[in-house]
Parts: C-alpha cells; sequence; structure tokens
C-alpha cells in the first residue's frame, strides 16, 4: 500500500518539497504518493488537512509529514493527526540558537526575496539580462555580463543562463558557436573582450544528435556526421583557448550551473 | 564576531542552501556569513572543508555547518571538525525507513533529473515553449500551454512563467493586455478558446510607475495616470470575466507560481 508524503507549510513550500524530494530519492523502493500543501497558515486549513491525513493513514501505508509551519498552534493541529510529523525547520532550530546565542524569532522573515527588496530587483535585472542575451542575441553589453556560456547548439547554454539569472541573480550570457568559429577554432568577434568569462559547455555527439533529429528529421544540422564534428571541434576550441568546460551530457541544469558559479567563485545575488 | 555558516554538500547543495536559507531567515539579528561549498566527494576534498571550519572557528564566531553528505566516512571527516554539524538527510532518514519499513539507500538517486531521464526532456520542453511564448510573441500554440499568465507590463509575467517551466517542467505562456484590451475591458482574440486556462496577475500602480519610470522616464508609458488605469482596468477585466488573479505587489515570484500550481491543481513534471 503507498505512503502518502505531504509536504506541508504556511508558505510556498519549496524548503520541505526540497528536502523531502532529496530524502525520497534514498527510498527508490518505496510506494511513494507525494502531495503538496502550501499556504496552511489559519486553524482552519491545519484541521482540513489534519483530516486528510487522517483519512489517507485509514485507505493507504502509513502516512509521513514533512512540515514547515512556524505557528506551534497550528503544528499542533496537523500533528494531532497521530502520524510521523517532521517539522524541517523545528528540528534545527533549538541547536542554531544554541550555536548563534540568540532566540529565533518565532516567524520567519521573507525567505524569498520580497518585490520590496533590492534582491528583487537585481533578480529581475538577472533575468532580464539574460533573456536579452540570449543565444548570441545581443552582444553589446556583454560588458556587463557575470559569465558567459558558449556551445554547440543544444548542449544547454539556455536552460543553465536561466538557472543562473533566476535562481541566483546571476547576469549569464550565452553564445553560440558557429560553424566558422568551429573549423577555424576561433571565438565569435563580439566575444573576444570577455575572455575571462567564458564557460564551455561540451556534449556528447550522439546525444545532440538524438534531440536534433527529434526538431528536424534528416536535415544536415541533426545529422550524426555534424554532430560530431561540432562537437569535437567545439572541445578542441576550449582546450586550445585555455576556456574552462564541463561536459554536459550526464549533468543536471543545476550541477551545471553549480559548476560555473564555483569555476568563477561567483557571489549569489539571490537567496 | 560573525558566525560562518558553511553549507557543504557532495552534489549540488541546493538542498542544504534552500534549508538553511529557510533557517536563518529565522536569525535576522545573527551576525551570520554564508560559504557553499559543494561536490565534497572524497577524502581530500573533505580533509580541506574541515580545514576551513577549523580556521573559521578560530577566528570568529562558533561557526556551524549544515551538511548533505551520503558518505558516512566523508561525513565523519567533516565532523572530526569538532563543531556543530548538522547533516539535513541524515537527521530525517531513520524515522522515514521506520515509517516505509524499508531500509534507505546509502547513495541517492539523482535529487535532480539527469539529462537521461524524461524528466530532464519535459523540463527541457516547458522552458522552449515558455520563451517562445514568452510576452504573447507567439499565439498559435496556446493549446499546449498548461497556463497562460495575464497582466500589464512589469506585472511579473515573464519571471512566473520561466519559475514554472524551469522549477516544475509546467508550460507556461504569458500574454501582455494591450491599452485597447484594457479600455474595452475585453480579452486579446487568440486568448478566447483559452479562457479556462488564463490566471491574471494585477499590481500596485504606484509601483509599475516607478518600475517603469527606471526604463523609461518622463513617458506617457511610465506616468502614474497611465499606470493607474492599467492597473484599475486590469483588475476590473479579472472581475467582470471571472478570471481567477492575484495582485502581485508584495509576492514573491515563488509565492505567485505556488498560487498559481494551487489554483489550477497542475501536476509538476520535474522534481
Amino acid at each position: 500500500m503507498a505512503h502518502t508524503v505531504f509536504f506541508v507549510s504556511d508558505q510556498t513550500g519549496i524548503t520541505v518539497q526540497t528536502l523531502g524530494q532529496a530524502l525520497l530519492a534514498h527510498f527508490p523502493g518505496a510506494d511513494v504518493e507525494r502531495v503538496d500543501i502550501p499556504f496552511i497558515d489559519s486553524p482552519a486549513k491545519a484541521e482540513r488537512v489534519a483530516a486528510r491525513i487522517v483519512e489517507a493513514a485509514a485507505t493507504g501505508g502509513q502516512p509521513v509529514v514533512l512540515c514547515s509551519i512556524a505557528d506551534q498552534h497550528l503544528r499542533a493541529i496537523i500533528k494531532r493527526s497521530g502520524v510521523l510529523c517532521l517539522d524541517v525547520l523545528e528540528t534545527f532550530i533549538a541547536p542554531l540558537e544554541n550555536a548563534f546565542g540568540v532566540a529565533a524569532t518565532p516567524q520567519a522573515t521573507h525567505t524569498h526575496g520580497a518585490p520590496d527588496s533590492s534582491d528583487y530587483e537585481e533578480r529581475i535585472e538577472a533575468i532580464n539580462f539574460t533573456l536579452a542575451h540570449d543565444d548570441g542575441v545581443d552582444g553589446k553589453h556583454l560588458a556587463d555580463a557575470d559569465i558567459i556560456l558558449i556551445g554547440v547548439s543544444r548542449s544547454g547554454k539556455t536552460p543553465t543562463s536561466l538557472y543562473l539569472s533566476l535562481q541566483f541573480g546571476i547576469r549569464a550570457a550565452n553564445f553560440p558557436l558557429t560553424e566558422d568559429d568551429l573549423e577555424n577554432l576561433t571565438l565569435p568577434k563580439s566575444l573576444l573582450p570577455h575572455r575571462n568569462k567564458l564557460f564551455g559547455l561540451s556534449i556528447d555527439p550522439v546525444r545532440i544528435h538524438r534531440i536534433r533529429e527529434e526538431r528536424r528529421p534528416g536535415s544536415r544540422y541533426a545529422s550524426l556526421a555534424q554532430c560530431q564534428f561540432e562537437a569535437r571541434q567545439a572541445l578542441r576550441l576550449y582546450q586550445r583557448l585555455n576556456i574552462p568546460h564541463l561536459d554536459s551530457t550526464h549533468k543536471s541544469i543545476e550541477e551545471i550551473a553549480t559548476t560555473v558559479i564555483q569555476q568563477f567563485g561567483l557571489k549569489r545575488r539571490v537567496f
């Protein structure tokens, strides 16, 4: 019988969902059904959640509640359901109070940048910058870029750039490598003044072949020979010009982004 | 003296960083410096981290380590530094083993969608869809959208759409409301077949006035009168056509996105 895992929060629930997902990744064999329940900020809402938990306990395997609720009265209502209820913040607040030597405030300040904060402006600016500098669209303001991703088409430049701007407020541009660049092992001209901001993505040719075949089946662009040429030359270019690079074939967007941040010692502007 | 808080992980560290940020939000008065240390996956790297922790303990306030390291030998190296070291996964694994009645695997499966997974394809498709349907650029494939955000310029449509696609694999389009639409309280024609997917963003006119003034100072577009007209009419339009809506003025991107997901009961395709 499936175990329902409830991710309950008084805010968006992103913290419990993120932690919960990492925990569940350790139980690939468990029969688990996730339920996200955000914005539980009143006794009436908490009562309804408790009722759902009790119902899940009656009809399935033992449910689990991962929650993040600042108000202890609301937390108590949820816990009255009698199932395992782990409050992720409560667990760690006390040891941190000891370490810092100050009491925690019962209500968290905003976890994510509220629109009135300077974080928020940084974030929006970074997103706009990345959209304006996607795929080499605008080469004029690259001096304002924190980082410029380069690589062949479909190597992951756009998703990684968006992730960097959206999650970290990092102004990430990205630039394609053209056939001429790859043939001659040279950089696009507009990148020459920004050599120290370049990060290259390489990728398995069979993989881009497969991706491109889905988009333009039978085209030269998608042919294995073309993909092999591009992948090989891109890697040669990075090596020749000593550009830091990563093979993105088996990496998630998060892994690529984290590697870029680490490589350049970038500071996140958004928390 | 500042307390250094180390977020240490054998992977990207996104889990500890997310949880850690939520925890630190309860200590607005604490003098804290954050240090992210991802990819600690060898004894040599763990030793270097331990040395940094010991150094921080010698020169500042008591450091704190929030970590997520699957290998217990590596974890032991970190813990040898003697400071408070909370492993966020370790803490919750045992109670979950009891609840599920199975042992956890020592090594997590990928937390974020690896490129070889179908999750990953869904995610990339959603990002491409959102980019192609940003700001009403393409009205042709709106039938494939999971959700269509509407609102006046600068109300948060683009960042929210990108967040939904990048974090959840949700195909989010967004569409601006033109002056004619607002004047006549009608929807853009291409949206008429998709009424049940619309979500409206409203926003305080003084706020968009301020944002627009930064971009086009002194313009009619940025004038307070124009912003007041647009904000008022957009809200009237939502109310008249019974379109679910949210005032985004004091909401983070995460809060808007979570509200949209909840409103439409959308399923995330990416974990």
